[in-house]
């Protein structure tokens, strides 16, 4: 194997796990497009590695997306596309892709000010999306998502170079601390947990119904969690939670009868674009990352506002 | 199959799934025992069917209490019981059954009168213990019970004639909202739920794993919820929820690195012992369901605590 002494954070290998402390700003460029968080927001987002801004969107526009997403996993001709995961164990649609490809309003979503704004002003720059994603946990059985870092996936399995990228989920249904919310550990953004084990082709397949590579250590979520302690980010619906890239996080399972769905937007800086996979990985399928053409978000005119 | 009409509480036959009103008090013979807890205590478990008492057991006594488990749970000739449940993934130790049995501190817990005096007042009589467990969800990957009534399985799978029996859980970790604490349907106490499906002979094997009958149906969850809510039970260690035998709970998964873990008491009315299994199933073995001896336990001399 390959490895570029140039790699920040190198995981995956053959080597032991590790904790790499981050080498990138978490607030980028301050000044260049700040107007739509408050210093202290901006302080507590740098500090925690997450931000939730509650009710950033009214109940008409929730119920706009919801039935919105509702059409997609109904539509016959979306729900058979590989954009849709389905559950391990049912046949029911775990999570929908590129959803701001598949629909016109949630390509407004993703141009959103209230969404836009903030991921330009927290990652200094023009923003493209990486990635965009529905997640619904059903009620009753709803899976658990293990602890992950994205970064740690999108470094290695589609070669984005650095930590400057954030992901916004946009609550679709109240998220309790009973049904399955997001769960984050603060601060952990700024370590680094190389994981263990190589990475198969086609790993994709499997990772989003279940992980089995770039799994981090026990002994280094022990670490974090005893440091940061674990945030469940519970909200109404309509509240956004903003989380960088490199935040450890997960979630547990959804037992309740309330289903748990969330939009998530994937922002990376236009600065930041992808560089090929490590270790000669295949790349992952466009609406899984971006990677045909990195074309800047123009945040939408207020007054277009259609949702 | 030969259902007796005199069965109030009729369950899992080819029948549709139904709810049914409970016909049994929740407070029974109020005054015969009554000390350990004030009216508007008493009140609050009858309304809700739930009581956490905070802080019962001191830090000293929760350390002892988790030693002894420690011993239990390593202790070879212990751990290669039958009355150790392991996860259905793992070799690591779920569950030990009759742990009152084979641990004198523990036997000294079910006699303890902060535990007792509350089981007799509530339920009006001298009491036993009908089964006792200690339940480790280990941090990480912790798996989720879900939903039931313990009723419904004492009932049909241990022929206890009526709701007369109440569970208590000691915590022995801090239960926090998101590593996986009990939680529980308020007010569910007061409607029967009918399983759909006749059980398997030995189906205990199998279900103190992944519960797969005596499971309730997805609409009477959600009209439980719906009219009464999900309270997840959170306290520190040393902490007690007591809560009567038709309450409908579960728990999520356990994904943080904190382990949840817990000692259960049942306690059953000496004037509710068992009858013969429904359906002419086998009865369950000794360490899940006391049949052997129905014997009176007697509180312990406040004096005599050794842990």
């Amino acid at each position: 194997m390959n490895i570029s002494m140039s790699d920040l954070y190198v995981s995956r290998t053959d080597r032991d796990a590790a904790i790499i402390a981050r080498q990138d700003p978490v607030v980028y460029e301050e000044g260049a497009f700040a107007d739509a968080l408050a210093p202290e927001q901006l302080e507590a987002y740098r500090k925690d590695g997450v931000l939730l801004l509650p009710n950033l969107f009214s109940e008409d526009e929730i119920a706009t997306l919801n039935n919105e997403l509702e059409r997609l996993c109904t539509d016959p001709s979306i729900a058979s596309r590989e954009e849709a995961i389905r559950e391990p164990d049912s046949d029911e649609i775990r999570s929908v892709f590129a959803v701001h490809k598949l629909s016109r309003k949630l390509e407004q979503l993703a141009r959103d000010p209230r969404l836009i704004h903030v991921a330009r002003q927290i990652l200094g720059s023009e923003v493209y999306i990486h990635q965009s994603r529905a997640n619904m946990k059903p009620g009753f059985d709803g899976k658990e998502f293990y602890w992950h870092s994205d970064f740690e996936t999108w470094h290695v399995e589609d070669g984005m170079p650095a930590m400057r990228a954030l992901s916004c989920s946009v609550l679709l249904t109240d998220n309790v601390a009973s049904n399955g919310p997001l769960m984050v550990i603060p601060g952990s953004h700024y370590q680094f947990i190389a994981c263990q084990g190589e990475t198969p082709d086609k790993h994709y397949e499997k990772s989003l119904k279940k992980q089995e590579f770039g799994v981090p250590d026990k002994l280094s979520l022990e670490f974090l969690a005893d440091q940061g302690g674990i945030r469940q980010m519970t909200g109404k619906a309509g509240s956004v939670v903003f989380f960088d890239c490199n935040l450890m996080h997960g979630s547990a399972s959804n037992l309740t009868p309330w289903p748990r769905s969330n939009v998530f937007m994937v922002y990376n800086s236009i600065e930041n674009t992808l560089h090929s996979p490590k270790y000669d990985l295949e790349p992952r399928p466009e609406y899984i990352a971006t990677r045909e053409e990195f074309k800047v978000l123009k945040p939408l005119d207020e007054t277009a506002l259609a949702y």
